[in-house]
């Protein structure tokens, strides 16, 4: 396509480009940026995505993308092994972990149930959660899926299954986003809002 | 930094984002689709971006960045040779190519006259225009550098370095983009547009 580059060029264009989020131009800016980085930084760059790549797999335990059979949360002792929160990807869990408050452990869905999409239950690792529930000792599950359609389906439908063992399940509140302008927030935040309304 | 990934990750993330315009939510964002991709596409991209930076080069005549001694531009025989567009660096050659309207051939300065930034005439790929200019038979010189203050600046300096020579030399119209709307557009740009308004 861009032939008035020359063909590695044009090679590694089309390559970025094929990435979520980049266009031709992003792709042209970030090429050319490439071009002009030291050799041994862009062999790094490289090595980093491949080894990434390579080595990921999923954690025994949360199934979360690790390069470990059981990840660093996981692993860690220090954390509440009896609060388990259901996110949908992993980026979920990255979010939670950025807050720094957040003290027990994870598991990882990879997705949410959307009739829309053909995606079922089966598709996502409830299976493993709900072993993870009948092998050892949870006190509760926080359901952090998210706010959309598939993540109220998905919240529902966990609830249903964990309900019969006992644990307690929650959901994370939905309501108006902390600094947000009520104006702005469109009204099914609201209604939720006004549902989840706490005593002062 | 975010060690709630595992190793391989965090790093594929920190390489990510070290790139220009890529935060590190969006590093986040590619990383994990770059974990989705099948191995052997992963392994693909790396070697594009490798592949381009070891074996990119200045052309040896229009300076451009190409893989080749002299450029697909430049080695085309269909080109007009007499006609040199002189532009900031190798985006700014691909944006007037894009056109498909340009026949002449370019002159790549990577970069732009700027005293603020201790960027000098010599800094650029100045001296090689000239040499470029009294070896060869070149009818014009249209210079498109930005239209910021280095680019103008830069302009001037090339059109009285130019001017000794006979050679005829031009600069690219200033003024209302195609589609602009008048009520947005800055007044120096508007001044511009009046000052090179050519009649109907």
């Amino acid at each position: 396509m861009v032939d008035y580059f020359s063909k590695a060029i044009s090679r590694m264009i089309a390559e970025l480009s094929s990435l979520p989020g980049i266009g031709e131009k992003s792709a042209q800016r970030l090429a050319f940026h490439i071009l002009h980085m030291p050799e041994d930084r862009v062999e790094r760059l490289a090595e980093a995505i491949v080894e990434a790549r390579k080595n990921v797999r999923y954690c025994k335990t949360c199934q979360t993308l690790t390069d470990q059979e059981i990840c660093p949360i996981c692993s860690n002792p220090k954390r509440n092994h009896k609060l388990i929160m259901v996110v949908e990807d992993s980026r979920d869990l990255a979010a939670y972990e950025k807050t720094g408050e957040y003290q027990g452990v994870y598991h990882v869905l990879h997705g949410a149930i959307s009739p829309m999409q053909g995606i079922g239950p089966d598709d996502i690792r409830l299976k493993e959660l709900m072993t993870r529930l009948s092998s050892k000792e949870v006190e509760e599950v926080i359901v952090a899926t998210n706010s959309s359609l598939e993540g109220e389906t998905t919240a529902m439908y966990i609830s249903r299954l964990v309900k019969p063992t006992g644990i307690k399940v929650s959901r994370i509140a939905s309501g108006v986003p902390v600094g947000g302008d009520l104006e702005y927030i469109d009204e099914v935040t609201l209604l939720r809002a006004l549902e989840g309304r706490t005593e002062l």
